[in-house]
């Protein structure tokens, strides 16, 4: 019997998690305060604790990942890789296809990597409530799981039209002991202001930010978490790029290509900055972030300083970005509706180490089932969108008749997604693209840095 | 770091299932023809394929495991024996909990170790399609994941009300490539008799199972399947507790009580019979069922043939039951509603060899959050009832200061069962208990034999 999955021990979970802030090629530049336009200090990021804004700003190489977090982490850690033979041979390439499956967590997505960490270090600092905004519903239930295993209270502020979309990504919120409010609530000065205006607002992730935000500055001792774009979070994701690593190193295998879904880059940044690491250096591998047509980040974007929030609250980051204004179309990849992108992974792109490839998302579902019905799991609507490019990619391979080795990150499964799939399967998606040239209209709204 | 997870490598996926059959101390009692109530031949099984009808009554104690079989259980198999340490933690007790980790299949519980091996057999002698009835849904879509993965077409028979309430099972089915129709349907002369009585008929267990049944004695190449109480379901079940056994062996374990829930039997009979084995040769070892306190077939049922649907269309199997004309209220563990049980333990449990206990709903949800909030892990409300009967006994060796190795079929996750969760949250969930000696009243629609 042919192995399909690579398997790690408990002992195997990375010790430190991987900053490549000092190898960059270009230094990061640095956020700017929202309002003054001047760099950002430590003292603007109170909404953290410390150990968060050291890593923030890191130059260490590698960061101690501490015990506690490990011993949480090995509840589903390390994450199988598996060898995908049955999607191989259905697509009859002579590619090599392996896939890091991050869905064994039990949130069902990569997600709580950074959740069970920022809650432990806002415990460490005596904090006793953390806020934070979710679309869909994966990083809000990933920090209520995280919150639930440390004993540190949640308050999560989800998108009003999702937070009635999706009514089991709530009650999985509420499972591990966390509150959820629909935003706009009426729990903030925000959230009355828009109720206020219109009753039936349907909400933004914008507005579920500025929420949160407002929930933390106004509370004592309660900080504000957030589940991508920031340094800290693709740090702490970093854990599945090292075992993916290592779990190739066992088969004696390198990939070529690496594939990611990319929207604030959490998962992108997680595989693929250890073996970026090793690009910079000088090693054959190609990276790519996988984006939806209808909301191309890095490959129509324009690099730019731009706001992470609609309401401009947020610091000012070197980004690509379609304009903090942008309000992508509801594209069934929720967590994938994102103007910007993560300033690590932007400035790679703009050297040219990044790749960036966009699909439709008929195209993508359709990668989905074929996953489904060879492989067996159910991906999330995210996830196939790297079983798109991995396919792609095991289609040329084809063509060519070169061997090849293929890695994507699975993300997560498609459990609280599957009323997607009935959308696809009953032939009532639709397809959007965002037009060529379009993201310099948002240059007139963007401040001039 | 404390171990939590104990892995095998896919090499040790069993190579053979254990047949309890010849180890029986009684010999199992010969089912009967529905109609003529004779001794049932092969002959009346021709909707089994000739190696399913072998395994149902061989004497053979090790049964091959088909290599095809094996190769695809490998996607997910072998399933992690967890330590519940923070359970414990939580309770003060000085027992150790272990969880045998059936959730992590793609169909979310135990189902597929039996849909795949089933599927395989009917693929090998040309069946074309297969048919089945289905509850909640976990059985029919693990069916469709086997079908899907092996080439078989699959048509479920869904009960009209979960299909209804519970569309993401359909949801998953449909991904699979399997067709599913709500019960009663049009497609069956039996469905379309029960809708002309009454278009709005919900449908039940039993007319689905008739359904299912009409449909493959109709077809050309079609066979019906069962996903518990049959000896070959619980045979294909029994790779849960093979590897359970070898994984305490690593730790120099061996468990003082056991638990599972307990509808139709097949995954208290996957975890419990390799164990019952030792049992049966002298071993002090506690097989415990866990049961519904409103279906309480092995706690308050009788001992007596029944037939194993309410259209009186099976044949007559000697077990413990309820009555087939009894209609358990609808919980919200839907794979536990079931009038009967396993004739393997069935007898074990007259012989006083299997121990038997139940819970109202309440209490099993309270128990499965507990579990959900210290491991992580949201449990299916029919894994919630091993939880319960664990937290139990890890309490009285508490009061008791006794150290004990427990051991739970964590048979599935509670992804689709989320609404359930929030029924429990609201305070909503009602609690329906079987009253002592109804049972009896059944006699009288049984056949005296």
């Amino acid at each position: 019997m042919k192995g399909k999955k690579i398997l790690l021990s408990e002992e195997d979970i990375p010790k430190y998690w991987y900053n490549i802030l000092p190898d960059m090629p270009t230094q990061l530049s640095t956020p700017l305060h929202p309002q003054t336009q001047k760099p950002l200090t430590p003292d603007d990021l109170k909404i953290f604790p410390k150990a968060i804004i050291e890593q923030e700003m890191s130059s260490e190489k590698e960061i101690r990942i501490p015990d506690k977090v490990r011993e949480i982490y090995s509840i589903w850690r390390p994450s199988p890789l598996v060898r995908a033979y049955n999607l191989e041979k259905a697509l009859g390439t002579p590619a090599k296809i392996y896939y890091k499956n991050e869905s064994v967590s039990p949130a069902g997505s990569h997600k709580p990597n950074t959740a069970i960490a920022q809650a432990y270090y806002n415990k460490m600092e005596g904090v006793q409530t953390l806020t934070t905004e979710t679309g869909a519903g994966q990083w809000g239930s990933a920090l209520s799981l995280a919150g639930s295993l440390l004993g540190i209270d949640v308050r999560v502020y989800m998108v009003k039209v999702s937070y009635n979309q999706k009514p089991y990504r709530k009650s999985m919120i509420h499972a591990w002991g966390a509150d959820v409010y629909a935003s706009p609530s009426n729990k903030t000065q925000v959230g009355r202001n828009a109720l206020e205006k219109d009753p039936n607002n349907p909400g933004t992730l914008g507005l579920a930010i500025s929420e949160a935000i407002e929930d933390a500055v106004t509370h004592e001792n309660t900080n504000y978490t957030l589940g991508s774009v920031l340094n800290h979070v693709l740090l702490h994701q970093t854990v599945i790029g090292l075992e993916a690593k290592k779990q190739l190193e066992m088969v004696g295998d390198y990939p070529d290509v690496i594939l990611a879904p990319c929207g604030g880059g959490s998962n992108l940044g997680g595989i693929g900055l250890p073996f970026m690491r090793d690009k910079i250096n000088g090693k054959d591998v190609k990276i790519v972030a996988v984006e939806p047509a209808s909301c191309p980040t890095l490959t129509k974007g324009i690099f730019h300083y731009d706001y992470a929030d609609v309401a401009k609250m947020t610091p000012l980051l070197l980004m690509y970005t379609l304009g903090h204004n942008f309000m992508p179309p509801s594209i069934h990849a929720g967590g994938l509706r994102y103007h910007g992108d993560s300033p690590i992974l932007s400035q790679l792109r703009k050297d040219g180490l990044l790749d960036a490839v966009s699909y439709m998302q008929t195209e993508v579902f359709e990668a989905g089932l074929l996953f489904a019905k060879t492989e067996g799991i159910i991906p999330a609507p995210e996830t196939c969108h790297a079983i798109k490019g991995a396919i792609e990619e095991a289609v040329k391979a084809k063509e060519e008749q070169k061997e090849k080795t293929i890695l994507i990150c699975f993300s997560g499964h498609g459990h609280f997604d599957m009323s997607s799939y009935d959308t696809y399967l009953s032939g009532d998606m639709k397809d959007y693209e965002y037009p060529e040239g379009k993201a310099k209209e948002a240059l007139e709204y963007l401040p001039e840095i």
